[in-house]
Formats: C-alpha cells, structure tokens, sequence
C-alpha cells in the first residue's frame, strides 16, 4: 500500500493534518485549522498553482505545501489524517483511491465534501477493508463557517474520532462553550445528519417565506416594514440565524432601481438536490417529512416558468369571499408568528424522525440531543430553538417524538388556534401556505384517534386483495368482495 | 444464441405467445390471452406443478405447456414472444437471462411486472444489444384486469410493437370500442408511465379519503350515509371506480360485529412503493408532485403508530374556534364535492406534469392524450375523467398544463369558492386535509405573480453566495451582503 519512495523520504513528516483540495472550502479549512495552536497543515491540490496562491497569500498559516499525493502523505506524521475537500462524486472517489496507494493502515482519509451517506456508506466499506480508517463529515456554514467555526457532523468508527476528534473540535464553531461537534455515528451517520439539516434548512426558509408572503399580500406591508417585524421576531422564540438575515434582505435597497432588493430578485428558487435527497430518505424510512417535501416542491413550482406563465390568469378569490380588511392587523402578525413557529416545530420533528428511523435502518448509536447541540452555532439554521431540543433530548433520551416533550406541548398548545387561523385566512385571500398547511394537517394527523386510512385499506383490499387487519382481533383479513362478502382469513 | 437441442426440434412452433411465471397474474393473463381467437398460448413456471395446475384447471385454453425455458421458447412461433410475469427484480433479471439464450434475434421479451423505469431503459439497452427486443410492459387492473381485460403501457421499439401491439389489443380492456393500449414511448416509457399512474392512484384515494373523513366527523355521517354520498356523486363528474367502490366498501357491516367495516379496520394503510417512486422521480425532475407525495406520506404517518399513540392528547381546536354546528349540511356536502373534484384536476395535472418532464428528460414522444385514453378502462383510477384528458390533449397537443384546458379552467373556477371553504372548516375542526390543502397550494402557487422564492433566492445568496437573477436584466448577480452591499455581476 505505502509506496514512498526514497525521494519522498527526505520529507520530514511535520504536519498532524492536512486538506487535499484548495477550492474556497478547502482552502478556508485549511487556514481554520492552521490558526489553531498545536496544528500544522499540509496542503495538496490537483494544479500546483492553487497550492502556490494559498501559501503566498498566507504565510502566517505556516501550510506545508505538497504538490503530489505522495509528498502529500509524506509531510503527515502518522497516524496520517487527511480531509478531501473536493467535488463529492467521481472527484472524491479518485482522491480517495490516490490517497489508499499511499495511506497506511491505521491512517484517516476524512471526506469533508457533501456527499450522498449511501455513497460514504460504500467508501468506508472499501477503505476500511484496507485497514485505513475513513470518515464522512458533513461540515456546514458555508465559506464563512469553514474559515471561522463550522458545525461539524463525522460519521466512521470511534477508533478514528479520538485522534481526529481533538483537531475538529479545535477548529469548530462554539456555543455556550461547546464545540459544535461531536461523533455522529458509524459510517454514513455524519452524512445522513447533514443531509437531514440541509432538509431542515429548506422548510425552515419555506416557512419564512410564507410568513413574509402574507404579511406582504395580506396585511399589505413594505419589505421594509416586514424586515422590522422580522427583526422583532428574533427577539423572541423564533431567533435565530434565518430571521436575522431575512430581515437583512427583506431591509436592503437595491441600488440601481430604488426599489426593494427582494421586489427586483427572479421569483424563481434554486436547490443543489440536498433537500431532494431528504424526502427520498424519508420515503424510504417511511418518515412523513412533509414539510420538507412542500419546501422543497415549492422551489420546483417556482422555477417552473411555463407552467408559472400559462396559469397566471387561472381565477383568485371572489371578491366575497376575500372578506372584509384585516380588522386587527397586530393579531395576524402575532398569529403568523405563532403559526411559523408552530410549523417550525414540526418540520423540525419530521426531521428528527427522519434522524431516528435512520439511525435504526443502519444501526447508527445516534445521541439526538447531541445533534441538536452542534448545530446551534456555525451552520444555517443556527437557533435559540435548537437548546429547546437539546433540552428534550437531554430530558428524556428515549423521546418517541419532539412534540410531546412539555416546551414543545406548550407551544403548539398556545399556537394551534391562531395557526388555524392564519391557514384560514391564508386560503380565503388565495395566498399559497403549502408549508404551513402541510405542518397543520401532520399535526392533526398525529393526534387523530381514527385517520381515513382504515377506507383506503378497505378500497385496497377491494380492487388488490391487499388484506388488512382487525381493531379487535389479530392476524390478517381479506373480505370477499367479489363474492358473498364474506370474511376470510388471509394469514 | 439459440441453443436448442435435438431433443427439442421434434416440439412443433404451434404457440404465438407465451406467458413465463404463472402465479395469480400470470395465469390470468395466460387464460385472458388464451380466450382471444387466433391466440395459442405457451406456458412455463419455474415449478412444474404450476404449469399442470394451470393446464388442468383450464383445459379450454389449450394451453401449450412447457417444462423448460429451452421447450418453452421451441414452442413458440417466430417471431417468439414472450410475456414475463414474475416479482420484479432479480427474479425477472433470471428469466431474461434464461430467455435470451434460447430466442433469437428479432424475438421479443416483454417485462410485465411492476418494474422500475430505469431497470427497464437498463434492461432494454443489454436485451437490444443481443438484437432481441425487450418491452417494459405496465399492466394495470389487478388479477381481475389480467383475466379479462387490463389497461396496458407497453414500451420498446416501434418494430416490436408491430409484432407484439395486435396480441395486446386482443386483450386489453375496451372503452368506447378503442382497446386500452397504445405504444407508450421507447424503452422504459411503459413503465414509467404505469409509474405515474400509481402515484396518481394513491393521491386520488388520499383525496376520496379525506372526503370522508369530513363529511364522517364535521358532519357527523355514518359510513352507511357517507356511502350514499358517494353513490350519488358517483352519477356526476366524480364517476369513477374508485369512488364506486368507496360506496360499496363504506356501506358492508362486518358481519362478526355489527358495525361497518371501516370502523374494525386498523387504520394503517399499506403500500408498496409505486407511489414512493413517482414522488422520487418527480424530485428527480424538479416536477411538484405535492399531491402524490401528501398521499404517500399521509399512508406512511398513519403507519407511524408509536408516534401516533405519543401524540393522541395532543389539543385540538379550542370549543370556540370550532365554531357552531355546521349551519348547511347540504352545501358542506356540496363544498367537499366540488373540493374533491378541483383537488383530482390538481393531482392529475401533477402527474401528467410529470409524464411531460419525464419524456423530454429521457427522449420519449409520448402522446398524453393517448395515455388519458388508455385509463379509461381496466386499471383502478378508470374514470369520465379521463375522457376530458383525453380531449384536452387532443384538442391541444402541446398543452403545457391541464389547469389550463377550457373543461378544467372552467371546473376550477367554479369549485375554488368551496375548495377554500372546506380547508377553512377542516382546519378549524382539526380534520386533516394534506391532499385537499396541497392541491389548494398548488393552485395558488402557480397563479401568483410573484412567489416568496425571490426571499430564498435572497437568503441563497446572503448565506451562500448563490447568487440570483433579476427581473430587469440578463446576468447573474451577487450582493456583497458581509461587505459594502454593493451588487456585483457573477457571471
């Protein structure tokens, strides 16, 4: 495996880490962990130029430039310990195939890229049958959170954390004095967590944007008035990293026109396919994670433009059915806080579902309060709420669901008739609240006695002969429809 | 290629086609082709006493029976033609296997499980290559269907079609004298099509069922008065199997007990992955399938039942947002009637929208109108409705979107005053309505001007630098949101 050749043998191994792959995360990781005592970073990446601009625009990193794989691994003291920071995809799998040639066993390959965890599932299957430790770690925050702090997710065995524990805790966002890191799981767990953050990251920007939407169409308000309901908003429960920014676009001028910076901006969202992977994780665990579904249906519509085009005259409201204006303008806005928050809540349940039938299906050991303790600094949905569910956890670690723990209870109690409400309202004027209205009906699904399901059971067992069970007895039944209608037993 | 044997040229070529796999759908689709005059039909299973079975149970289809893949295919007539019906996946990738060492080139394999699209485009383009032609065929209609008349999606080549199109329309179903078969699209297009008809399946019951479950708890029906209900609008614009057998299945007593169906049935509901595919690939298409996936979903949380039993106190509407008892009945049942109805144009629309992207994303000429035709009669969502799809598409080929066509424009139009009402009670009276709601989003998304996605695009690009378009000039654009807040071109 180790083909060091007795030129590369005269590189001293100085650094205890290094980042192949110097794109802006590459290099702004490397220079996080360059800036925290005890590290010394080696830096490779596929054309020599990039290596050479990192180290000339930073000579306080002290970065130990390597201009091939094998100087690479030479530089690493052992157990060498190496993070990819490149494309995920075919990059990531030929990186991970260079460094195998030259790793040792006992030696860490640290895939910091965004990928699929059935992907990282695969990789660390093949690596660690070499004897090399291979870790998935999702790292969110963006550029700004891979240079200053990032919330970090590793998955891969616990042999590797405790060597690469230490170092990413040393270059981790930090709250309330906890790094925001902690060892997920096995193999694919820091992958699926992030996935299942990104997921979460785009119901929470649905929702926003619904709130924003009726205050603007509704209650007729500015951006700019809505920007400082906004920023009153994250005063109170709903503060956090999302509603800070809102208000910051919602409040910003563009320069060329004079007008609202949001009013200029194509109508028409974009995705990168993390919050398609989510719902099709969830559809595979048998999780509802409607609320990411719509949010992620959401910016589909948006950007379907002929479709978009060709319904624009498609009828509204009629005009008695608009209702009077609002007669208390204050009420709705305090009613669609409380039903953001209210939705928030249960998008973020429908994701920690989804966390919790994952970590079953592959045997994942995941400590969901400590999920929700490293993302509350240095990623996107950064949140006060986020102590909320480390609480719960905390509190009762066997918690079936986030709804019943008591803050949560107390807070779709105190929520629920004004979010009634707002979906009311909402509907009547011909405001689109798909994720509002998705969160609302998961909600009074849940606490249904009886769901319609038993007639669908019925109908399928009409057409399909698909059977169903008895509410008094056990074992499986199948009626005759075609017959006398008789009962019979399908077991 | 062909190996047969000695042994087998002494079995005369007397069977134009023949059925490998001989459970339920197997041998009613045997017995159906069988039944058509100018059919001779070949029979193998991989057990033997399948195949006796089959043939002394039913010694007036004269089926030619065989015991061996090597008879079986020396028995048939060339072009041989073959129907598989065995459990998707490994199974039929076998019998392919076996099959493509005794046919020769110009034969014709035809898949008739329920596979997936992509394993079909997979196993076309390995079939092709042998010069064998291979047809994903959906059949749809059950065993029923199977035995005396299914709806059929066949794909493949335009050359087996013309050997293979007269035999299936011998036996499809009949509507309005046209056979339910048409040749879908090449390769993988049969399937993928039958695909999307489950999805639509699924969201057409999830719909039907939270019909019910109003008209069963804000009103107060029995099952026997929901059946009635549904009786009647099943002599409207509502006709349709499904709602006909919701009617049947609503009105039977359980005989053990007294009391309806529905109330013994655990209210579970089951599935088995079509309708998860459709959403799956409408993610994959950036297609909004909201509808399907709210149904899928819906089946899934009902499945859910720790997190069921966790939530069962969860609070309902306060006494006071209940509001009265229901002041009109009779427009409540008419509301939830014409609520119903827009809500299947929205969820048919989303699937055709996904027939439409899935054809251009994989090279298919389909013709939708075509598709509409061929569900008219067979499969489960057989139904008037169809007729309309049927025209509109053929009074306008390149429609971009049912919403649109003058029947349904003017449907919509007339139910969108009630469809608001009826989400408006359902939420007040915490009654569940994911299909209902999503579909009424749906609706209101694709006819607002302006949609709060230009707020994500903002946020995108304030967190990511994800840059953004802008409505009054070409380019893409980035705002300097950690700098100056300036705009700069990101070409």
């Amino acid at each position: 495996m180790s083909e060091i050749t007795p030129s590369h043998e005269k590189i001293q191994p100085t650094a205890n880490i290094g980042v192949v792959g110097l794109a802006v995360m590459g290099s702004n990781l490397a220079r996080n962990l360059a800036s925290r005592e005890g590290n010394t970073v080696a830096v490779t990446n596929r054309t020599d130029a990039k290596v050479d601009r990192l180290v000339a625009d930073h000579p306080e990193a002290g970065f130990v430039a390597s201009y091939s794989i094998a100087d690479f691994a030479a530089s690493l003291t052992t157990p060498r310990t190496a993070i990819i920071m490149v494309q995920a995809g075919a990059a990531t799998d030929a990186v991970i195939d260079e460094l195998c040639e030259v790793f040792e066993p006992g030696d860490i390959i640290v895939d910091g890229g965004n990928a699929l965890f059935t992907d990282t599932i695969r990789r660390e299957a093949k690596v660690s049958a070499l004897g090399i430790n291979f870790v998935g770690c999702g790292i969110s925050g963006g550029e700004e959170g891979a240079l200053h702090g990032p919330s970090l997710m590793p998955g891969g065995t616990p042999e590797a954390y405790a060597t690469l524990g230490p170092i990413l805790e040393s270059i981790a966002a930090v709250a309330q004095g906890e790094p925001c890191v902690t060892h997920v799981g096995t193999d694919g767990a820091g992958h699926f967590v992030k996935m299942v953050h990104n997921g979460i990251e785009y119901a929470d920007m649905q929702l926003i944007g619904e709130a924003y939407d009726l205050l603007r169409r509704v209650l007729g308000h500015t951006p700019a008035q809505c920007a400082d309901i906004f920023a009153e908003w994250n005063t109170g429960d709903l503060e956090s990293y999302l509603i800070e920014i809102t208000a910051e676009v919602l409040r910003h001028t563009d320069a060329a026109t004079g007008k609202p910076l949001v009013d200029v901006v194509v109508d028409a969202a974009g995705a990168k396919g993390t919050g398609s992977w989510t719902v099709k994780s969830g559809l595979d665990l048998g999780v509802p994670v409607s609320g990411i579904a719509e949010a992620v249906f959401a910016r589909s519509l948006s950007s379907q433009s002929d479709v978009r085009a060709a319904c624009a005259d498609l009828p509204g409201p009629a005009a008695d059915s608009e209702g009077a204006a609002v007669e208390d303008p204050a009420r709705l806005v305090e009613d669609v806080r409380l039903a953001l928050y209210a939705s928030k809540v249960i998008a973020y349940a429908q994701g920690f579902d989804e966390i919790t039938a994952g970590a079953v299906a592959h045997g994942w050991d995941i400590d969901r309060g400590e999920v929700a303790r490293i993302w509350r600094a240095g990623c996107i949905i950064r949140a006060q709420f986020l102590d909320r569910i480390t609480e719960a956890y905390r509190d009762d670690p066997q918690l079936v669901t986030l709804l019943t723990s008591p803050v949560f209870l107390q807070a779709l109690t105190d929520a629920q008739d004004a979010w009634r409400r707002v979906v009311s309202v909402a509907v009547a004027a011909g405001v689109p609240v798909p994720g509002f209205s998705a969160a609302l009906a998961h909600y009074d699904g849940l606490r249904s006695d009886r769901l319609p399901a038993a007639l669908i059971q019925g109908q399928r067992d009409f057409f399909g002969a698909h059977t169903y069970r008895r509410t008094d007895r056990d074992g499986v039944f199948h009626t005759l429809w075609s017959g006398d209608r008789s009962e019979v037993s399908a077991d």
